[in-house]
C-alpha cells in the first residue's frame, strides 16, 4: 500500500499553496528520472555488493539546454562533499547541462556517462564549440551500499536521462536516493512544491532534495521535535550524510537573485533540524526557466524580464516551506531497507508519527 | 515586576544546558554595556526626536584588545545593511575592536565615537602604527525612532564601554536594541548561551542579538508555531528590519572555523521563523577567546592550540540553539513601546504566550 | 607648469584608445569633485594637524540616484581596510548613494555627512522610506597627515558633492588622494579610460582610483621595472597603504558581470607592480549607467537589455588597461609634498622617467 | 637540444632567488609524475584520435596524504571550467588527496581512476570510514587533441601517480599539459620556485601551472610584450583555455592565509599578460606542507606553529614571481605539435625570443 505524504495527514508546513503534484515539476518543463538499483544481500564484498544505489537526473527544462541556458545560483552551506560543475555554474550564473544525483564515489563514473550521453546531442562539443562540464552532486550511501564497487554505470545514467520525464515523481529509496539515511531513518529523494497568489506573480517553486543527514534528535516536522519522541529503529552507527537541494522556478530571476533563493533553502534545512555538521555536504543549487539564455548569438544584447528585487520574499517564503516539506516526504516516502553486512535502517513508523502529530494538533 | 526570559518557564530549545548566566557574558572575558536613549514622544521633527534608540558594546575580552586579537569568523545570510570593519575582520581572521550595535544612520557617528574612545588608549594608532577601523553593526529602528536625528553622541558610545561588564546582560528595549521590532512585537537584545559537557571540551558558546526582523505569521518558539495563534496586537506596518548575531566562546577555533560557526547562526535564526528577507541585514559574526594572536612580534610564528574539526559539531548546535534562544528572549525582555508619531509596538502578551506554549507541553 | 600624464609622451597601455578626457567621466554621467584640505605645517600636534587629506566624492550617473540605482558588483583583493556600504552594494548588486573616497579614520564623519547631504534630498528616508547605506572608502594618509585629526567635516564632503562635474578630473594630490603614497612616490587621485570599437559595442570603461600602495622596487609602468631604476627620492619608512578602485562603465551589465568586471581591476593593479600586501586595503568597485533599476514600481518585472557574455572580453581587458594607467597617473601627477613632522615624500621625478621610459622605447 | 628555461638566459623575474630546481619540488616532500598521450595524426575521428592528452599527478607531501592532510587554500579568478574535490578543500581547508590535471572531458574518468588507486590503499574509506574525493582539474586541449574519446584511462593515472618523483619537472607538452596552447603558442606545465632570505624564514614556495591560456597579443615576460612582436606562427583559431595553477609551500600557513597566497597567484597570470577571459578556468590552489593534520585523533586540539600574518608579504611576492616564471617556462619547454585535424601550434621561437629580450636588456 502507498505509503502517505506528509501533506496527505493535514500537515501544513508554511503558509502557501503547493503545485498541482506537490513536485519540482510543478515547475513547466522540468523532467525526473531515476534508475534504483538493488541487487544482493548480506556480508559486503566490495565490488561484488550489496548494490543499494541508483541515480537520479534532472532536467531543468525540456529544449535542448546546451544551447538554451537556464539562469542559475547556488549556496554552499557546508562544502563537504562534491558537485561537479558547480564552479561554472557559479561563475556564469546558468545552468546547460542536466543535474545529476548519485552516490560519493560514483560522481567520476556518471560524469563520465553524461558526456557520452550528450556528445550524442552534441558531436561539435569539444571539436568546434566548447567542451561539457556536467552537473553530479552525491550524498554518502556507504552505510547500505558497496560504494566502493561504484554500480552506478552508464546503462544506469542512460535510463535516468532517458525516462525523466514531468508529471509525479518517485520519492524515498529511488534513485540517487535509494541509500540515504536522515535522522537515523531511511530517506532518500523528496520533493514539493509551492504556488504564489497571482498578486505575487504566481509563480512556481519546486524543491528537490537527497536527503542523507542529521541525528534522530534533531528531527522536527511542522515544528514538532518527533525526533525525541521515537527514539527506538536505531540504525547501527554510521557518518552524518549529506543533502543536495535542488531548486526550480519559473520566476523569472537572473544569477545573483537565485544565489540568495538557494541561500534560502540553507534554512529549510534548519527547519527540519539540520545544523549542517562538519562532514555534512550541504548544497543547494537553484535555477530558473524564466530566464533562458542562448549559448551563442549575433547579438550583443539580450533582452530580459526579470522580478524586481522587492517581489523577492514570498519565493524566499516558499523555497523554504519546499524544502522542509521535500525532506519530509524524503522520509515518509522511504521504506525499511536492508543493506551491506545486514545493515538495517528503517523507514520512520507512520503509525507512531501520525499519533505523534495528531497529538499536537498538526494531522488532522 | 521582571519579565522572564524563556527557559524561566521550562523551554527548552536545543539539547545542551546553558552557562551560569545564560549570556554572552558566560564565555569568559566578554563584556557588555548598554546606552538607552529615551526621550520625547509625538510626532516626528526629525532631528528632534522623539528618541528611542541607543547602542549596545561588546567587549570580546578584558585586556588590550587592540594589541592581542580575538580570532573571528563572518557569515552573511543577507547583506542588506551594513556592519563597519566586517570586511577587515574577515581578510585577516580577527577582530581588534569592541563591536558596537546601534541604528541604521548612526553608524558614521558611533564609528566615530569609537575612534575617539580607543585613540586614547592607541595615540600611536595612525601615527607610528596601522589606523583603527571599528566594527560597528546596525539595524533600523526607525518605526519608533527619530532616526534621521542620529541621536546617539560620543556621550552614549562611552557611556556603553565604559559600562560594559560581565554577568547578566540586561535584554529587550536596551541599547542598540531600544526601538526594535521582531515579528511585529517588540524586540531588542537577547542574549542565551550553551555548555558543552567535559567530554566534549567543555566548551562555551554566548550569542548576544540585536533582533528587529520578521513577519507575525513566522514567529517560531521551540517549533511551536506561535505567531500564527496571536494574530493582534500589531503595530502599524513597517519596513521588515535585521538581526545582527554575535558569537563568543572560548572553543580554540580559527578563523575558517568561526565562519563555519557563524553560518549555523544562520540556521538558528531559521528555526525563531526568519527568511532573511529582502531588505534585512543578517549579519553573523563569531570570535574565539580561544586564539588570541598578538598584534605584534619579532616571533615569525605562533603556537596555536586549535580545536580539530571533527569535534566541531557540538559546537555548531550549540550556536543554533543560543541564537535561537537569544530571539527569543529579545522578545520576552521587551516592553510595550510608544514611539514617534504615536507609533505603539506592544510586547509579546506574556499570559497568552505562556498559554499556548503549555498547551503544546512546552512550559511546565 | 602642468604635469604631462603617461599618454603625453606616447606611452601605450594596452590595446584600446581613450575616451576624450581619458576619465572616469568619459562614461556619460558620472561626475567627479573633489575637496582638498592642506593646513599647517611641521611637528604633528593629533588634531591641529598639520593637515594633508581631503575627500573625492563620485557620482555615477546625474540623475535621482537613490531612486534610479545602478547596477554594482565589487571584488576584494585584499580587505585590509574599510568600504561602508559594500556589503549592501554586494547582496543587492546595485549603488544608490554616490560613492566617497577619504582617509582611513574619517570614515565614520564622511559616512555621517554624506547622510546630512542626502536626507536633505530624501527627507522620506528613515521615516517612509529605507534609511540610507552610504558608501565610503578609505587608504591611509597618516605617514603625511594628522590622521586622529579627522579634519574631514561636513563642510568638505559636502563641496565634493556639489562640486562634482563631468569633464576633465584633476589627479594627483586632491581630494581622497592628497595624502596618498604609491611606491615610495606622491600619489593620490588617478584616471583613465578606454573605449571599445563598435563592433565591440563601442562602449566606455571609466576607472578612477585612489592609491596608496606599493613599494618602490616593485613599480612597473607598461612592463617596464622604473622602481628598480629609480631608487632615491625615498620616503621615511612608513605603512604599506591600500587602494580603491572604481570602475564605471555604460555597457549594460548586471551585477554579477560587473563583479567579474572587478576582478580584473586586480589584474591591472598587478601589472603596476602591487602585490596587495598583508596591510593593503584593495578594493574594486564597478558600476553599470547601462542598467538603471528604479528603486520602487508597482511592475512586478523589469525589462533589461544586457550584455551577452561572450562579449565580455574586450570589457576585461579595458577594465586591466585603465586602472594600470590610472595608477601610473596618480603618480604623474602629483607633487612633492611635506607633511606632518616634516614628512617628505617626492614626485615622480618627470625627466629621469622619461628617460628611461624612452630608453625603452616606451615613451615618444 | 634541450631548450632553455627562461632564467637559463638570465631573465630575472622577481626579486626572490630560486630553489635548487626552480620547481614545485622544492618544496621538500612534493612529487609530480606526468603520463603523456600521443597516438596517431590526421583527421579527427572522435574515439580514435589523433590523441594529444595527458595526465598530471601531484603529491603534496610523501607521506600518507589521507591521514596526514596538508592545509589549503584556494582562489577561482575565473570558474569556467572544473576542479573536482575544490569545494571540500575549501570547506574543510585540507587537501588528503593527490592532485591531477588533465583535460576537460578526462575529468570524470580520472576521477574514478584516482578512486581505484586510493582505495587499494584505503581499503576501510566508504566502508568504515569516510569515502574519498579526488582533487582533479582541467583545461580543454580539444585543438590538438581527440577530446571526446577521453583517451586517458586509469592505466595511465596509474602511471602518473607511481611514477611522481621529487627532483627536476618535466615541462612543455608533457603530462597533463600536453595538447595545451598558450598566448598561442604551445605550452603545457611549468614550474617554477622561490626561496625566502633566513630572516623572513628561510621559506620555499614552489608553483606548477598548466597553462592554457591567453591571446598572442597579450604575452608579456618580465614586463616585455614579447605577443606584440612576434606575430606570425599563428594557430588556428581556437577557444582559449585556462590555467590551472597549484602552489606549494613549507611556510606554516593555515587556509586562510593559504586562499590568500592562492589569490597572489593571480596577479602572477595578470604579469604574463593574462586577462581572465569569460570562457577560462583560471583555478589557484595552495597547500601548505608546514600544516599537517591527522585525519582522526582522539585529541580534542591540535598544536599548531603558524606564520604570523606580519610576515606573509614575501611568500604573496615569491607566488606572484614563481606563478609568471612557470607559465614562462611551460611556453620555453614546449616544442612545436601537430594534433587532430592536422592543427599545428608552433612553440614560442627561442631565437627571436632571445634577441627581443636581450635588445631590451632583459636577457644576458
Amino acid at each position: 500500500m502507498a505509503r502517505p505524504r506528509i501533506r496527505d495527514w493535514g500537515v501544513k508546513i508554511g503558509h502557501y499553496p503547493t503545485g498541482r503534484y506537490n513536485a519540482i515539476t510543478d515547475v513547466k518543463g522540468v523532467k525526473v528520472g531515476h534508475t534504483t538499483i538493488i541487487q544482493g544481500e548480506g556480508k559486503l564484498v566490495p565490488g561484488r555488493g550489496p548494490v543499494r544505489t541508483g541515480v537520479t537526473a534532472i532536467f531543468p527544462h525540456s529544449e535542448d539546454l546546451f544551447h538554451h541556458r537556464v539562469a542559475a545560483g547556488a549556496f554552499t552551506l557546508n562544502g563537504a562533499g562534491e558537485v561537479s560543475g558547480l564552479l561554472q555554474a557559479e561563475e556564469w550564473g546558468v545552468i546547460e547541462t542536466p543535474i545529476l544525483l548519485t552516490n560519493t564515489l560514483s560522481v567520476g563514473q556518471v560524469h563520465d556517462a553524461v558526456l557520452d550521453y550528450l556528445l550524442k546531442f552534441y558531436p561539435e562539443a569539444g571539436v568546434s564549440s566548447d567542451p561539457i562540464i556536467p552537473i553530479v552532486a552525491e550524498c554518502d550511501d556507504s552505510h547500505l551500499n558497496d560504494i566502493q564497487g561504484r554500480h552506478v554505470t552508464a546503462k544506469h545514467v542512460f535510463l535516468a536521462l532517458e525516462n525523466a520525464s514531468s508529471g509525479p515523481v518517485a520519492e524515498g529509496s529511488v534513485g540517487g536516493g535509494t541509500g540515504m539515511i536522515s535522522f537515523d531513518f531511511k530517506s532518500g529523494i523528496g520533493t514539493a512544491s509551492r504556488v504564489l497568489p497571482r498578486h505575487k506573480g504566481g509563480y512556481t517553486v519546486g524543491v528537490l532534495v537527497m536527503a542523507n543527514f542529521g541525528p534522530r534528535r534533531c528531527l522536527s516536522i511542522a515544528g514538532c521535535p518527533v525526533g525525541l519522541s521515537i527514539t527506538d529503529l536505531m540504525p547501527d552507527p554510521h557518518p552524518d550524510g549529506s543533502i543536495v537541494v535542488i531548486i526550480a522556478t519559473d520566476a523569472p530571476l537572473m544569477s545573483l537573485q537565485l544565489r540568495r533563493l538557494a541561500k534560502r533553502a540553507a534554512l529549510g534545512i534548519a527547519r527540519a533540524g539540520g545544523y549542517a555538521s562538519h562532514v555534512s555536504g550541504e548544497f543547494c543549487l537553484a535555477f530558473s526557466t524564466g530566464v533562458i539564455t542562448p549559448r551563442c548569438s549575433n547579438s550583443l544584447t539580450v533582452e530580459l524580464h526579470l522580478l524586481r528585487d522587492q517581489y523577492l520574499d514570498p519565493l524566499f517564503e516558499a523555497t523554504i516551506e519546499a524544502t522542509e516539506e521535500a525532506i519530509i516526504n524524503s522520509l515518509m516516502q522511504a521504506t525499511d531497507m536492508c543493506g551491506r553486512d545486514g545493515h538495517v535502517v528503517y523507514a520512520i513508523p507512520l503509525d507512531r508519527l501520525y499519533q505523534t502529530l495528531r497529538k499536537q494538533g498538526l494531522a488532522h
